[in-house]
């Protein structure tokens, strides 16, 4: 009866995001995969203490591929930031963290696993849609972290900029979660007025660069990120296992352009119940454009 | 009004434990202090992104002196672990730490504050000690970590031993956070019932390592440990935040010897209020001697 | 260096309220009044029961005016819904609740209190009024609960009425905490749509019938409400006490029409930061006007 | 996947463990049965706002017994405390309980309900007996709250003497939920020493006088209690759905004696995993032989 959630690559993001699930006690149990086995014992027994005195009791295990059968949620988060670190650009990224993929989702597929991948891996539109073509999985049933962490980060810069908490900032960063992403400032709302109206230029063009800069100072600093995605990592398996019927921003299939991107979507017990069309002006449009074909891109480089 | 903790040392151990206390809305304000100014930047937008969309709303700030006089508590885990990693021994160690110490005592003292000190840097006893030295800060509002998360440890092997949750093990691990730490047997109890009773010499042998070896496996895996150390150190400072008068296991100080040791003690808001005389058998006094010792010797080292 | 919360008036609504500050941690000591002492006593008692064996510790009082002066919050529910369930109208209601304010306001003015007043009972707008006259605390520094309720349940009804989850509905009812309130269907949105777009008449009537029934529905089944009201003062006490700037909306007071009225105000330490100026719709206006001569009126019986 | 979890009689009990186990996130789903229809549908309605804009998302539904089968858990707490409020004894509180009990037993039996059954309505180990005769239950999938409350209410009683936290306080109170319960002071422990030990006879009166005055309290004032119950109710839910093996002292079947007594049980997924053997003193052994004669004679009066 409890909720299941499988964890491959326990790196410093797999990690953190299941110590986010067991804090926020939104998991009953636990699997966790990666190919070091020190690794997995390691994290297993830091999390379980993690945990001892406090109301949660979170099941842990790890590396039993059989459990993936009865995994409600996988969270694919496999990857090497650090060659980012090292200079590496995007496309040498892919072409690591693609045979990643290429290696895990035959397992995927051989185990019976019938839940939700929920995708965490970069470059992350790119990789899911990647994955879905090699485990086979509906394409409700998979998805990616997509720019829920560029949207939170858009409302970090734009509540410290107004002196609101970003909780209170509605809007979304859309499409590529990568360099073409985009605020739709349409969108973007404090206390359900419009943050762009009567913004000068500038004033525009400082949020968005805050808003990018609160990604790079992390990464400059600690050469990873790991609070902020598996924050959304945990929001997202959350509202899949509740069956909660939120609208989040993430990575979801496009019918029309046949590939990943970043779009609000509705988040249950099935996945993506359904995407939103929304109406964008015509510079989002062009935004739009622009990060179809960078995806495209990338994708035809695997 | 609200709860202010600040955070000496934000590698692993700091940043998780900022983490947690977070997550588990402990304290209402963070304060993080390193000598490396673009971790503190990382770590404090990764943590404010690590809570958007949550019911948490804590304000982090970093490495603003001023900001320590109206701190609460004030957790000092600065330290470098990859030493042991890279096959220095504990003096080693405390030799680092040591000057750790001794460049930050001066600041706080010179700070005005007036809170309560919980050390978590290695080797515990030690640096408590020391740091209770140097800040001249009232002994019973400076403590160390100590023997909590070897007790926690405790209850997960004999936990897993029994097929009973760790939270449902009583007792204690007292003594040194070190090679001479002590499972109590005569306090440790499930359902209220000894569990040592009975027990051949074999299979208390046999817990006892399980106990030693939940540490180390995390060692061997990823170097660091982390989140039970944090969940120890957000555990104790919510009991001083909070004015909860919880007895834990802490490196405390000792009349009698003069020096930090790992005993159960009454925690609220003025720090300890109490240690407890324990009733022990004549093993685990002559335990407490050899502690005593080793962690005399240590200290001469500085 | 804990937060401290005061309430006024432990029914329904005030000994609910305490659980959930409880159960969300959100205060650390709490302080209970109410004239019926044996009550006091009986929820002290009970609360204290109710969170043992958990993670929190929250210290619990009673009756101890010498207590008043040191409250963050203070919390305003004394009342009597009975009145109305024995087919006494809001004018009725009014009158007794008004002897409640004049009994307890002269006690909070000499108590030196000095926090914000947040005020629960009902008429809400017409005695958060009454209540700043005789305490004649800062108008920032005390205000109502307003139409917080009321938007929590067109929340509910338009996420039932489109398959969303009523927190991924965005949007505001204003004004009056009673008859005249209003759902300004300009701010109401999912996924950044509006909602009344392309919606009927018909559909909207419907929409503004369930929204309106799902706080009738309680009232005949139970006769109070107490979890709905108790979350929304919760977290605006949260929003108080961690000083978090969120948006919220309350009935702030109005500068033009001297009144307290609900409309979004930024919320935090000093209680009302400010409150927004909401472009509205021609209708939307005139609903300003009903609801501000319905107040008046009330305030007139008094 | 998700947990769902039954609760028969939404009064003042089965409507705050509701609140309880959604505060909390225990469960993810929840059914409410009770013969009145209104209080349910206002229930279910107060629920669902008490929970908008929070992280929970549980989905409430109610008086539907086709949802019986995929329960998990299911609570019973119908019963009418206000019976023993008029001046009615145990026996004519029984009469009335025993009624409900015979009326939703069958449509339990009925439902192919496989779940594990907690019954709450007193006399609990009385009430929980019949429902098990009644169902058919396996009596390990069907067990009593029994001492839970009991044994907090002592934790509280000798915490505020010692002046230590409640959960500070280790042991049991035992037997029967009813007039013959009794503390095992042989159980009670602070820092791992017995309480009792060097305590005068009175002190030990007074501390079993104020545990019991715990109670009595909150009786006194408001004729029901909730918060303490719900408390247990809730811990007790959270041990089986998350198959946590904590020991708690519940109502459970006793093979010797063929009744449900209040003692320490292994609780986990498929309910009571085992009861321990416990090493009493003379005295507290004529205790259990006390309280199984009246726990007998009450059986009999059904």
């Amino acid at each position: 009866m409890g909720k299941k959630v499988g964890i491959i690559g326990v790196g410093h993001v797999g990690s953190t995001t299941a110590y986010t699930l067991i804090q926020k006690q939104i998991a009953d149990e636990l699997v966790l995969f990666d190919k070091n086995e020190k690794i997995v014992e390691a994290e297993i027994n830091d999390l379980i203490q993690g945990q001892i005195g406090n109301e949660s009791t979170v099941r842990i295990k790890g590396n039993d591929l059989s459990q993936l059968a009865s995994c409600d949620v996988f969270i694919f988060s496999a990857g090497k930031i650090e060659l980012l670190a090292g200079g590496a650009d995007r496309f040498e990224e892919l072409s690591f963290t693609k045979k990643v993929v290429e290696e895990w989702a035959p397992k995927i597929k051989a185990s019976g696993f019938n839940g939700i991948l929920l995708s965490v891996t970069n470059p992350c539109d790119v990789i899911v849609r990647y994955l879905q073509e090699l485990t086979g999985l509906p394409k409700n049933k998979i998805f990616g972290t997509g720019t829920s962490l560029d949207t939170a980060r858009m409302k970090q810069a734009v509540g410290e900029g107004f002196g609101v908490h970003p909780n209170s900032v509605k809007g979304y960063v859309l499409w590529e979660h990568g360099e073409t992403q985009f605020i739709a400032w349409s969108t973007v709302r404090i206390a359900e007025q419009q943050v762009a109206n009567g913004l000068s230029a500038e004033k525009i063009e400082y949020l968005e660069k805050e808003a990018s800069a609160a990604g790079s100072r992390i990464f400059l600093g600690k050469i990873y990120t790991c609070y902020g995605i598996a924050n959304q990592a945990a929001k997202i398996t959350k509202a899949i296992l509740t069956d909660a019927d939120v609208v989040i921003p993430v990575s979801a299939y496009s019918e029309s352009e046949k590939l990943y991107i970043g779009q609000p979507a509705l988040i249950g017990a099935s996945g993506i119940k359904k995407t939103f069309d929304l109406t964008l002006t015509e510079d989002e449009q062009l935004s739009w454009r622009r990060s179809v074909e960078k995806i495209k891109e990338m994708y035809a480089a695997i």
